[in-house]
């Protein structure tokens, strides 16, 4: 069986960069946003909408109704979303049945929990995730440190609301993986450099 | 300044392995029982009597009161119990300003946190846990998986009791640590060969 290495990531908190650096490290295949990819090109989508619609749109699945009746729009997106779901469970199993692989986000310990992964979750302070962020965005595209905190705040919740629905269990809850790492003040340079000694 | 780790872990997850065995890789002193030893010394109790009152007494904060007066079992209780904290505070800065070393427990990432410890916490499943107490406890002392469970439960119901009141902060909680490890279905060995690098 191949061996994957599932990455779940508190907004900013370098989880993006640990995986890349790990999968390069091992010599392993690395998916993160190609994952969006592959789903918009089965189900003719873009990908934007796609990702619009995993970010989003896990409440959907509570529609709000008018009297007894549910709208239309809230059935559609429903099935959009189920369909989507769908598609990245196809997506991910075909992914883990190929090569050696680092995923990250996208339920992807959940839904390959039959394949045994190993299952990192990367977290930080918030003051460490701003810091992060700040680093990495572009002059012009600088937020404030107060927008900053709000942004990362909404993400991380959509991501929790998004993988406990899926996957019934809490997201971020140690429990459910096999090492958590706390970013705060390290390098991830200096993190891969020892975890990646684990898959050798 | 000295290099501290500290070992916060659940009953039966190895932690106290991975604690003796990491400080043996790096060549740290390593501090568990050795804390209650040297508690008793500084205050005239016996080992016995310093752990009786480390496990079971943070209720005794909360004294149960006859209508408005506390018994002077309680108060008595409780100035011993902040004795031995008090002590137990003094001995682990003690510790650590002598030289690089591993501790487990006793509230020490909490209680040396000045000192810019790096801190571990260790974890696993219920079932792992109990194979582990069963392997290594003697063959005529062992309890029914029933009892193992129960005794488990209890004493990590305890060490949170513990940590929640002296730290004010949850027990386990990733926030509170660098590195939590789930130790279920893998060896101590083989984890410490690997994070002991990050110390190197």
């Amino acid at each position: 069986m191949n061996k994957i290495i599932t990455i779940g990531r508190e907004f900013g908190s370098g989880g993006r960069e640990l995986g890349r650096r790990l999968a390069e490290e091992l010599g392993y295949e690395y998916y993160d946003k190609e994952i969006i990819t592959e789903i918009a090109r089965h189900t003719d989508m873009s990908e934007e909408y796609v990702q619009e619609i995993i970010d989003h749109r896990p409440h959907a699945l509570f529609p709000i109704t008018t009297g007894h009746s549910i709208s239309y729009a809230d059935s559609f997106q429903l099935r959009q979303m189920q369909s989507i779901y769908q598609t990245q469970c196809e997506i991910l199993k075909e992914l883990a049945n190929k090569s050696n692989c680092v995923i990250v986000g996208r339920c992807a310990d959940y839904i390959l929990r039959e394949y045994n992964p190993f299952k990192i979750f990367v977290y930080a302070t918030l003051d460490s995730k701003v810091k992060r962020c700040l680093a990495r965005s572009k002059e012009d595209e600088k937020l404030t440190e107060k927008k900053l905190k709000k942004q990362i705040k909404k993400i991380d919740k959509e991501r929790a609301k998004y993988y406990d629905f899926y996957a019934g269990q809490t997201w971020g809850a140690k429990e459910n993986y096999d090492l958590c790492i706390n970013t705060t003040d390290t390098e991830i340079k200096l993190i891969v450099s020892v975890i990646s000694k684990m898959f050798k």
